[in-house]
């Protein structure tokens, strides 16, 4: 039996970062070897994830951010940190060990895009423009050999799962293409402030042009919903042909993704169910071409914790290092 | 004191039912002086909706459906019956009385419509002909001289309030008009059976049209979510006039409605919220223009079963009665 | 017609003061001719309650406390403010004007009782023996003739409700008594913290000695549950008689709440329902006598906001007042 | 790599056997053989538990039940079938299989308290009193050399686990026990029928007084709350020593389940919370005494499907086989 590999968590103490552990312990082939946080330092597992350490029996501490004392100790490490932070950290770490982020830092190779974005200030573009975005549908044959992989948002996940496959085939007017979501939140904002300029939106357009090379302009409808429940995303686009019918486009969605093992591509009538997504790392795609006005809806479930955030991260170590896709991650959930 | 109308209601035992009866007995100028239903006969009025008994301190009985007996006791009649029952009761309750029907039986005066809608057959097409359509903020001038009036479907009374101001002026492009909605319910059907052919998508185009005098081509995209929690409906249209902004659009809709005592046009930034409209006949909209697309939304929302059914059935019965429209209507709810 | 009663009301912007300026607004008897706060002034209503402002087509200012002011235009003024600020306003107010207090400051006629609960150092005993409890079931013919009402929490109104009947009558052991209470609250906390020695328990067993003669030692359990949904209290006590039977104990309390409106017996079998108690003023008992155990339990469930807040205190008006107790409330919910 | 071992389960089509399936599916010792059901024959899997079908990427038939044909391909066979249908089977596959099953037909090898409790008469009484009950913590010794395992109900498993360590330590009462428990239903009945004489409460008393040699008589308070959200259980007891405190009783709780990996007993003053045993198979146990009343209070979590049924059941597999106790089962949720 081979060594496992030594991980490390750099998060603030939040749901993220409690579900990325979660899924690191359980992985059959990884040891986390060090947590640590900017705020917490000194407290102990325990006292900021009660659920980890009753099933460990143990109890780290929350330690400092050392890199070099992180380097000692992994040779991967996640961050989840709030936005604008990792950039602290991750030039350094990557010069002694490989990073997974999972905040919105290096999702833009771009960072004229990103300071837009946000309004943040940033200094390393070289190290952005040599980050890997983390959708392993689309890129994740470019894992193996990058240091640096930048974890999708749980809605562009959702997006450019159900979007990229029309665009690369040309099969849609790229300027009439409508995203809806759908997310749990309590309590519920109708709307983001702002949400003309949302983040997501951008994040959408600029990785879908850059996997299929078509420019689109999106109009993206950000809304939650008052009760946790996932993340439920609806395309709606023109298909320029007019004579295409729902059959047809199940067996293009089929195609595109038959190699993936976390995409699930449903029959016709058949929407997706949260009941059978939430707690597991699979997206649901439901497709149906409506037949009176031709255009294409595509839904797109998944659970934001799991698909939508950590267990993409867990996806991504798997191809980073050469294993199974599917290790560590969860089929079935218990909601 | 002028006596008090009195009023008549045929219903199965529903939800519907339950809070048209609620607000008839807490309407100061109507009295309820029949309870009928094709069902309960002989049961009492306290083991259908022990909630309605309960305040009365009284007991009344339900009973059987007799038209000449109704029309002895009762000016107006209430229906809440299931689809396609209203018809056997109608014609000839409306040779002795008025009637409002809260099904969609009568709410297309072209029975030809109906019937390829519901798959229903029907012979009373002068009848439907002579209905008015119950939405008193377009309609509501119509209703004193009609003997008929057929209350709207909770989301096409929320797509319409939404749709028709623009249609009217013009402002939008028919063929590319897309109306999601979102509604409470438990369990949650993310999709219902045949929804690109859902009734309500051809509500919406059939009124819109005779409102406005355009025939529009609507996408439809009905949702439910797991919660009851009201109903949310995001409308999102192309502007034929780019130069349009938010503030012009809310001035438009601030100008249709500022004479309707029940629909509120929100400030610029400021959606919907249900804390707001649940236990009320309000509903309210809120008007974005998308600036990089050029698109308008506009999010209505409202309390299924009060603007969306019952409230609005006694917003019709105080015009046609020539009654202040905000008689007998809650105006604060307690969510 | 007479004149309406000119009150105000001084608050924080919550729940409690909407839902309570609601009913004052809706109220057919009552004017509202002042509204304050101490922390927000010089914003106005509709900045603070848009549900509020709307339906009125007009908007208020919040103004500063001004006791002069204030007594200058208001007959009777409702506090809801936080634990420890009525004592600042109170004794100034009475010289000029009758008050109902909503907060926990003048439950416990006896201050030590008070001081000890709360640890917070009073030194107007003399406006506080002078209070009256608001709950108008067992106190309400005192109301006429006091300037103070200190209207009780939504907790011990159930459990009173519940419990005091039996006790009166000497029908149970006062050492054994259970409470159990549930409360939607969102996320849920299941225990609050020094829950052994919760506030709520202290004015259960204080007040109920007071109207019974009988101290009792109460087993206090209160819990939340994760969603809104108003509030449900389990009495468990042990029947000294064990012939007694359900339907003895549902005729004992008939006969105590008969005269009473907004108190509900339910018949033997029927638990309370949510459904029918959530946006109206009243409070459902069900009774059941165990006979294997030969225990009482008594199940008491009322909308937290109304019955158990708000509402009770239009109700406590009302008496005060000499009105209908009915005036005003709710008898019929939207849920 | 030793093989796998066999089994089948039979079962109707509810989230019961979807659970236990899924649980097989994902245990690294065991291979499903077999999948019977008595109502839906010659459907696939895929048609009943289209969640499970997509994982595997397989498809497997619903078979009829026949005893020979199960014996010959399943060492140990899972019954999830409706309250008195085990029976039918059960005598027969003894003959050749082992068998865990999950309904309450074998939890009273007394088999009068059952016909009493159920209404339902009974032939196999030779067959019930070698039924072994199946809570692990307490009789999980036996289950190696039984061939019948009857898995006891959620909240018996939840109120047994709260109340043994008691009553075998003579600590309380036995006439004063009060269970109440909350569970997740959606519409919530706060209520079931007949409560006073429930099942649950049987299998408590019976069960305990098997495992403590003490009778007890128990006040048993069913209540259901309007969200899915897991199982709560309040036991309420009189400690018969009044200077025992909550550290002392959380000593005894930790003591008797130190060994068993499925159970944590909290700190002090830490209620369980459903946050962190959604999706596991924990129960957790929260410890108060109440220094005003004597009493103490035990809160008991779990998850209904896991824990409360599914989870429990393969934790009964694990020691049936010799294998750990934890193999196979969720110790993390993504709630």
């Amino acid at each position: 039996m081979t060594a496992k590999l030594p991980v490390g968590v750099i998060g603030v103490l939040d749901k993220a970062t409690r579900y990325l552990l979660q899924l690191l312990i359980a992985h059959p082939r990884v040891e986390v070897t060090y947590v640590g946080s900017p705020t917490a330092i000194s407290k102990r597992l325990s006292q900021s994830f009660p659920t980890l350490a009753m099933p460990l029996k143990t109890d780290w501490p929350i330690e400092a951010i050392d890199v070099e004392a992180i380097a000692a100790r992994c040779q991967i490490v996640f961050l989840t940190l709030p936005l604008g932070q990792a950039v602290t950290w991750v030039p350094a770490l990557l010069e002694q060990c490989r990073v997974i982020d999972l905040s919105a830092d290096y999702r833009f190779c771009n960072l004229n895009l990103y300071q837009q974005c946000f309004q943040i200030q940033r200094q390393d573009f070289s190290t952005a423009v040599n980050a890997v975005y983390g959708l392993p549908e689309f890129l994740g044959e470019q894992f193996s050999q990058t240091r640096l992989v930048a974890c999708p948002g749980s809605t562009p996940t959702a997006g450019l799962l159900a979007l990229v496959p029309l665009l690369k085939r040309g099969f849609i007017d790229p300027d009439r293409i409508i995203i809806t979501t759908q997310r749990g939140q309590s309590p519920a904002v109708p709307l983001p402030p702002q949400w003309t300029h949302h983040p997501d939106a951008f994040e959408i357009e600029h990785i879908s042009s850059d996997l299929s090379g078509i420019e689109i302009l999106l109009q993206f409808i950000p809304q939650t919903v008052p009760q946790p429940f996932g993340l439920w995303v609806t395309l709606c686009a023109d298909l320029r042909d007019p004579g295409l019918v729902t059959e047809d486009l199940i067996t293009i969605y089929r195609t595109s993704y038959q190699a993936m093992p976390w995409v699930n591509v449903l029959p016709a009538g058949q929407p997706p169910v949260f009941d059978q997504i939430l707690g597991t790392n699979y997206c649901h795609l439901g497709i149906e071409v409506d037949s009176r006005t031709h255009r294409i809806l595509v839904f797109a479930a998944l659970d934001p914790h799991l698909k939508g955030q950590a267990g993409q991260a867990i996806q991504c170590l798997n191809l980073m290092q050469g294993w199974p896709e599917t290790e560590g991650l969860p089929r079935f959930g218990y909601a």
